[in-house]
């Protein structure tokens, strides 16, 4: 059942999209205060909608869920006066490329009402049985609200036989399998969970007397909260104003696979994840993938923003001039409504200028973060060599993206994926640059700290997108036909 | 959990309110555009919020809810593309005095998915022993999106244990009690229930090769379908477009109850309940009054709108001229958005004023359809006296409302009702008028065609806001401690 | 230079329309909110935008122009607060049919500042040569904001030699014709005046130890202010908080010339004019309609809600009952933004519907106020004779409108009035009815309390619409090839 | 007058803030679309609100102005489609610190109606004696209707005797003193004027067979045309359909003083200026700076984002390595409406947050491109030394801005600029950091490519905000008191 869709992207950006972002607090005044900031700083996992959940003592449980950005909607004092209490969770999202539209009741986080008490849950990452769960669970009687798969925790959730909520989440969470970082709350407790794998991230901060649950540790940044630790794989952290953090292990122990895009594209530079900053991190791909592809060039340019990084550190390695090529117009937002047929096809223009000064007569390397489609590595293509360059070369920052994520990132159908169906030298010829060539695989192990590379038999990381290999078996899409990759 | 709320009264409207209207249409093009025709004409039963859902063979079912009239919200091309098919229900709704807020979540048609299918239903009326079924079902795992009552029909449909969406339709209205008119769909089918004592209305229409539900007549003659018979008390239509109307009797049989405040104030004046006009049977009503509690008078002047065919009846039966004596501003809407101090505390005066030249020095007799809380009546006769009337005389086309009405209709909590805690003659000396009467019950019985009056033994009429004889046990408000009249 | 067009209404209103209501306050606290509650009560004068001009010592001059009701524009306390000072006015106004759209920047009062200070003037009536004086104007290097011919004046007042703005006034007025009832204000005076012939109505009222300028006395009501007199033809009031009301006359004395059809229509029943409700003069309408054009028949229906008072007078004379035989949906709002086609193609339903039960079988005589294209007629007649009345008699409370209004009123192009093209029998059989009578002039001039009549030699009222009779020459419109009525 | 007031930022910027762009296009299809693009490009320049206007041989005139930004208001099918015809200018404003509010009615362009037509115009710069000219014209009878100093022009034009629209406008712009690019336009004209000293910057593109004026060359590109020339200080330039570009020089020959800011900060990077990019020179800032200022440290970290071209040259010449220490936010919009206490006091941190994992235990080069209030570089600063760096060196790409502008920038008064009552090492000491460096006045003209630096007799450029040194004199500052540098 589809409401109101919100305007589509006026051009392909063509990226690998984190679909959430999730939050909470607990044992601060007005709570859904920080939760906004905390979202605000979290917006690049999720733009197209956020929701907050809180609890007072006296006025119960308040929500507000909304299409567009945090700041738009959650700054408001006549909003944010609606959603008193010292205890709150919140959500971003994206939504997946499959739904044909988007309702605010898909909306996070979700709320039930239990015997004994309301929950709400917040989820990033996406449950790889939930079409199996939902079935099952409405033929037993359950009404479900949104197209979420989100949704299928929260009605495993009503039907536990456990006594309290923390208990029947485990239960709940026992019975889904994928990838999933959840923040959850009830009238006093804020809990959080990470999947046996790690998938996804989640971290612990401390804030004055509260805790804090936060996708990424630039949301603790914002609001002036200490960096505590990540939670684990498989843990499950129960926080209360009274006992503080309690840590519970609800999983079947399993070796951690965290998501090696999140280095690559997902986190912010200024997020700390393992012990480094994430800037550093892509800093650092770019000095491994000027050692594997070196080239003879007059300017090193990142495509912006996410290519930043990665070009400064090729810059340093190579010695070859680092330079701004391409500027972004930073009063470009996210989408159009009903934009004239003029302005749709403006595409990437709209959002990009090639500084054509700089680039005349050069001989350019444009290090971009990765080629999912290849349709705005074209256009910048074309917009660089409109502009009188000699030469460009294209240097990426992560290897060929050649299968699709199943675990909470909207790729597009494998068939569209460039890695999917061409070589590297097609893509090149499909391009039409003077060269292109990816970081392989072990670069980036490198560069991410692993200095022996990847281990074959054993990868310390989820690099699906690149290798094929999925951790957790992608159970709802295998049944609608999709094809592992054939053991070699 | 409460979201928005929408913006307060600015002044005591001191009315009862019904809460609901629901229509229904099947076997035309563009369905939903009829259903909003019909919930415009349906508007005075719930000015809040509407709702529709439809379905069509491709797109599926399609839903859209929104706070504020139907003409503001689904005349819209751009909103009304969004609905297509043959197959539509509708919903427009008034809250309750007594929730704290209101969201979107609560506005009806409810959705479920159950594993034959989707169905959505609308429902008015109220539920007396909801907020027992409530507790049952969330202790058996159901998680409510919502704090209406209707909802609790959904989750028992999704448990019944029968096959098709009607018999489980049928298993969920055995297991609720009180007052409801309920239009339901599913991917083929639109179907109607009253309830076993009728309290609430609905009528069947026919429109070319279509079929229509709606709570009155007039919303019939909006989109030019012709009448065709009332549902009956306890009788459930399932119509199909192959196989048109089929009707079945699922309750145990009982004498029918019809809420005679239907034909007092909720109805609208063109609507026909039983064969006869509601504006007839009002200005009868005005006649009987005429009959019960004649008086010396040079004017009979009408509180508009809802006491005008009583008060063109009492002077056509007293022989004293009809003036509109108050006028009314056509273009006072519902509500102010956070109004300033002053417009706050002008009351009654945005939406009245009294025709100064003509009640100077006379003595004028107002008709008003009921008196509630007092508040409305006091400010009226305030500015009456303020313009020079002599003598100021009302008239109640309905006797005093001393009960509540639990089966669906908004009314202040009995210690609020001015007639449940004054006599007659106290009521008139708290509004300070020369004289007050009411229509008694049996003279309003003769007006709605019982030539009889009231039978003492089994009453025609649910009239327990008069008489306090509840024709269904208010289960959940028993259970909160209301006292029931003693037994006589 | 057009800008945003408001929405088109959905179905032919098929009324003259009044252009504007004015209202200004002096010597109050927030003088601001008076207007907005006095602009409220003369909303029929002008639905299409509302603005209010201010001055307060500290804060000088303010301002807000609003497409839309005055309830949904000047009623917020945001806005309010925007607009603080004792002295302010207002307008309201409905934008003449051959404009091809509407800007904000038509929207009056116009504010202007002079070498003295500023000024601010809001005007009901038309300019009858504003575009000659435009054209001077532009001439002598004075740039226009807006398509209104009242901008005229301001610029007028900007080259007058005169040294205080309201000697600038008398100035600017002596150079206009036509017809004009101007509220304006400088940072201490309060400033009323009518064209000598006074055809738009002003009156002054008293509040407090302030004073109150409106164009009826419904709106002094509204804010509890006392009337005083009606401002005279041809007079100038100057009113300061020290010296209270001064009188002018700064024009040529000339026998007045009062619209009548403001008795008729656009005044509301509630006010006073002349010393006589209006209420009662329509009431004195309907009686001598029943003299002068008598028919047999079962009931007496007013076409909602002009025709009322004429058709309760037209009852009381003829002793055929009255009853509302078609119903108004409350509910109908002004204009639909973006309707569908099935929504447009509705027209009069969405606002009109038959009492059917009341009407079937019956001869009914229609009330109604005039007859200008006769579209609305046609469909009321079409949706009686559908319901099933046996006859229908068209009784019209003004005389056949043969001749557009130049003097503030929105009027078809001659060639649409179908009085101007028909005779009394080619309307009957064009609506298709079994009578149609207008009341004639002598009856009307009756009605509004001039026992013998009309004076053919000295009308004591503006009846051009009726008798093509103009008092003051429309100076642009001969200029533009329209055609006077012959002399006999 | 003021009306409503667009919401305040939430935290001070700091910046200078150039006050406009224009645009204008000729000889297109549906020219108000490529105006649209044209002012997204130049939204830099003016963040505020918006405007358009445009002619059509059949539709006439048509604008719209909004506030916001460009592509939230003039990307939409709706609003677009209003503006046809192939001629149209627009602009781009941020309103004045010293205005205490903003009304849509001060939002170029401004249009006037002469007797010979019609004419729009857009203005970029500042009159410096516009008060006195104002006072002038309201004592002949002109109406402003904006607190606008651009409006005088229009007004001026109105009054001259000349007979076509250009001469009129040479004639008012001879009247006018300060700074201005001009974009007008007639019903067949768009026209081009700037200053004799070419102060603010406009240049000339060609598209297909029309033409384009914009105020920087980054407009050009986004709709695909070529550059072709800066007009020259002092010209004029008339473009027809029919005749192309013509050139007059209507004032009296003076040497030309280009705003030398336009260099260091307003102007986009990727815009050329004469004959360079703008990015290279702000590069080529960093280069000088760091020889002129050289530091021993870690890490080079320009203040985003109008710092980094200058911190990328800093790190070429220094070789100390460049990095990216603070992160920016990019889904910080402009601001906040009716924030909530909590979010108004994050200030600069909603913006951006330190990149903690490299700055820790650091010595660190702040580049940032100027200090002005030096609130921002203190709240940065301390950012820096919150997440452990253990120096911090501010290094300056501009001079101290010791004196306001005039000319079409907003500057705070005097007193609130740190450089014009501090030395150099207060503002150290201010700021409390190890070091802070500017970069000298002839180091600055070195970059911009005057070899030599700058000419004391007779400098190249306009550098009033550092120098003192006005070209031209501030009339209007000047007889409110503000007192000039002493001559030396």
């Amino acid at each position: 059942m589809s409401l109101e869709m919100p305007p589509a992207h006026p051009f392909d950006d063509d990226k690998l999209r984190e679909e959430c972002g999730v939050f909470g607090v607990i044992g601060v005044t007005d709570a859904a205060n920080f939760v906004a900031l905390g979202l605000h700083a979290l917006q690049h996992r999720g733009q197209e909608a956020g929701g907050i959940v809180c609890h007072h003592p006296e006025h119960g449980f308040n929500s507000a869920r909304r299409f567009g950005y945090v700041r738009d909607n959650f700054t408001k004092q006549s909003l944010m006066e609606t959603l008193p209490g010292p205890l709150a969770i919140g959500h971003v999202r994206y939504s997946t490329a499959g739904s044909k539209g988007a309702a605010i009741r898909d909306v996070q986080p979700f709320f039930g009402e239990f015997a004994m008490g309301g929950a709400a849950i917040a989820h990033n990452g996406n449950i790889t049985n939930a079409d199996a769960l939902r079935r099952e669970l409405i033929e037993r009687g359950s009404i479900f609200q949104s197209s979420s798969d989100s949704e299928c925790i929260i009605h495993l959730m009503a039907r536990s036989l456990q006594r309290t909520i923390p208990e029947r989440m485990e239960d709940a969470l026992r019975r889904v399998e994928g990838a999933f970082s959840v923040v959850a709350m009830t009238r006093t407790k804020l809990i959080g969970v990470r999947d046996p794998l790690g998938v996804r991230p989640l971290v612990l901060g401390k804030i004055a007397d509260g805790y804090v649950l936060s996708s990424e540790t630039c949301a603790l940044d914002i609001i002036g909260a200490q960096f505590v630790r990540e939670v684990e794989p498989g843990e499950m952290v129960v926080i209360t104003e009274k006992k503080g953090v309690e840590s519970h292990y609800p999983f079947r122990p399993a070796k951690s696979r965290f998501c090696i895009f999140e280095h690559v594209y997902f986190s912010r530079p200024d997020s700390i994840i393992g012990g480094r900053s994430v800037y550093e991190t892509r800093h650092q791909i770019g000095v491994e993938l000027a050692r594997e592809t070196p080239v003879e060039a007059d300017l090193v340019c990142p495509v912006p923003d996410s290519g930043t990084p990665a070009a400064i550190g090729f810059s340093h390695e190579s010695g070859i001039p680092y330079a701004m090529g391409i500027i972004r117009n930073q009063y470009m937002g996210r989408t159009f409504i009903e934009p004239t047929e003029q302005i749709r096809n403006m595409g990437v223009r709209l959002k990009l200028n090639v500084n054509r000064a700089l680039i005349e007569g050069k001989r350019v390397i444009l290090v971009d973060d990765s080629v999912v489609r290849g349709t705005t590595s074209r256009k910048i293509k074309d917009m660089i060599l409109d502009a009188g360059a000699k030469e460009v070369h294209f240097r990426i920052a992560s290897p060929p993206t050649a299968w699709p994520c199943f675990y909470g990132v909207d790729t597009p159908n494998r068939e569209k994926l460039l890695a999917a169906t061409m070589s590297e030298e097609e893509m090149r010829e499909h391009l039409n640059v003077d060269s292109l060539k990816f970081i392989s695989l072990d670069g980036l192990y490198r560069a991410v700290g692993e200095a022996q590379g990847r281990s074959p038999s054993c990868p310390q990381y989820c690099d699906a997108c690149f290798s094929g290999e999925y951790p957790v078996a992608p159970t709802d899409m295998i049944n609608k036909g999709f094809e592992l990759k054939a053991a070699e």
